[in-house]
């Protein structure tokens, strides 16, 4: 790189003027926040791990590193205020890269109104993005927890996306799919629900949320333990981009439902709730559907499929075998 | 390793357990913090760049980690409330490496009484260290832009004891010092000085504060810079370690005090006040001592070193000279 730290702190402050932090930004030791909010998340990319440089537009990568953080902001019923950056850049990287993904960052942090308060630049081998965020909880915070025997489960948008598009990303044409490019947009740039999550906790009793990260049958095992309940999930009943797939889709449903529940990263929410939800209300105010895919048990993990039903063990050995072919 | 995420998560909160976050820590998309600090900082410690990880006992590592951080709230006028922690952990890093950083983590914790609210563990090609902090100013918080021509400067402790334990560890026998574990344990361990602020705080009224994490010159600078102001500097005056270097000292101490100058990663404070400092008082009730070593002035940068006067990039040129030899 030609830029030094300090020019490419000017660059970044310079960058985000449009977006200024309620407080003293970046600048000093830490930053001080005049609203400080009471959510607290961070999540972090790493290269060959979270994504393959050589395979990835550094914009579309900034974004995703915002957009993942928002989302935990999201799944706690909160807006987002402010965001800490940490960038490890290896030598190679030039300021053209830097200004790329730094351009990404700034597009989510504008689209969801998130400024930059601060950060740090430092050399690394293996680059590296952290971000750390803060936020406001619109009304309770939403914990896993809150889960309640009786609770209706409900999924955000369409869940198997992202993995989709990380499987033609990694081979091509391991899949046939009418539209590739609508599965990989959706692996590299997810979108956090906070717009739904808002017009949901105004009009309904959320009383859990997870977003999911690591694939719908592990998040939602995530609100079973930590609300010590059990849960019934209606397989065919996720909501999947059939038609994007295309006749695929039709020739063997059942492996798409196994992606779609057990593909990580799509980050759509996935929330319980008491009463039943006016999905056609929520996509008319939001632009975002939501589907009833279970209910919360007292006891159990259950996942029917049609006629048939699984334990979530036969399940997960059932997609590893097909991963193997 | 053999512990995967979820096994090393478990052993952080068990570890964490006789230290409350206040609100709902580890375990959900985000923490909830019950009274949200508006200090906000982040620093990040990658290996190959602020540590050599064969060099490092990773006690030291986690408690350095969490130290620099410390000692940003601490230059605030702050206190810690609570801290997210990442990791990017290597293949070969093993589960006793894992766990003698967290007991590093873990002793500046309680020592700092700073609770561990989430973070976020990732597989790296090279192993990096994220803490983000949050924390409380005692009162207003201190800027690093609130000197005022007049001011006299302090430095609390010493300074130059990092920057020769650095060139110690890199090159055991470039300097002969009476007191090498001294040196060695001043860089690996520094002191965040938040009980020192917190006194400092309710008996003066600090205009400026930092920490000298780049060097004395250099964050005096920033000082100047962000407050509008010149400064002159005592070099003679700066609180050297002459007793642990020993003879040495005497041959040469126009070396030494460049190196304190200009040597980082002290994070001891330097800070501002209209008032004169009763250093006996403040260091019978912290322990610590403070020193002046020179006044803010209207303008213009100067370095005094008995009958000589230097400007700061005379003194950067000599010192590079120096390190060229």
């Amino acid at each position: 790189m030609k830029m030094n730290e300090f020019e490419m702190i000017r660059a970044i402050r310079e960058m985000f003027s449009d977006l200024p932090v309620r407080g003293t930004g970046i600048g000093d030791d830490a930053a001080v926040l005049h609203h400080p909010g009471s959510l607290l998340t961070t999540d972090t990319m790493v290269d060959g791990v979270h994504f393959i440089l050589d395979k990835t537009d550094l914009a579309d990568l900034g974004y995703k590193v915002m957009a993942v953080n928002l989302s935990d902001i999201a799944a706690m019923g909160g807006y987002p205020d402010a965001a800490l950056l940490t960038l490890g850049l290896p030598k190679p990287f030039t300021d053209a890269q830097f200004l790329r993904l730094m351009t990404g960052i700034h597009d989510s942090a504008i689209l969801y109104r998130c400024a930059l308060a601060g950060g740090d630049i430092v050399r690394s081998d293996t680059l590296f993005i952290t971000v750390a965020m803060t936020g406001h909880p619109i009304k309770e915070p939403i914990l896993r927890s809150g889960a309640k025997p009786g609770d209706i489960i409900y999924i955000s948008n369409k869940v198997g996306d992202s993995a989709l598009g990380l499987k033609l990303l990694q081979a091509p044409h391991s899949v046939k799919v009418k539209s590739a490019n609508y599965f990989l947009s959706r692996h590299f740039c997810p979108s956090p629900r906070l717009k739904l999550i808002e017009y949901l906790t105004e009009h309904y009793i959320i009383r859990s949320c997870i977003d999911i990260s690591d694939g719908v049958l592990a998040d939602l095992q995530h609100i079973a333990e930590e609300s010590g309940t059990g849960y019934f999930l209606e397989m065919n009943e996720l909501p999947v981009s059939a038609e994007e797939i295309g006749k695929e889709f039709e020739k063997d449903p059942f492996f798409f439902y196994t992606l779609a529940a057990t593909g990580g990263e799509d980050y759509e929410l996935l929330f319980t709730s008491e009463q039943s939800i006016d999905s056609a209300a929520v996509y008319e105010h939001t632009g975002v559907s939501v589907t009833p895919v279970g209910r919360i048990l007292e006891s159990g993990y259950r996942i029917g499929y049609f006629e048939k039903e699984f334990s979530p063990s036969d399940f997960k050995t059932g997609f590893r075998h097909f991963e193997g072919e």
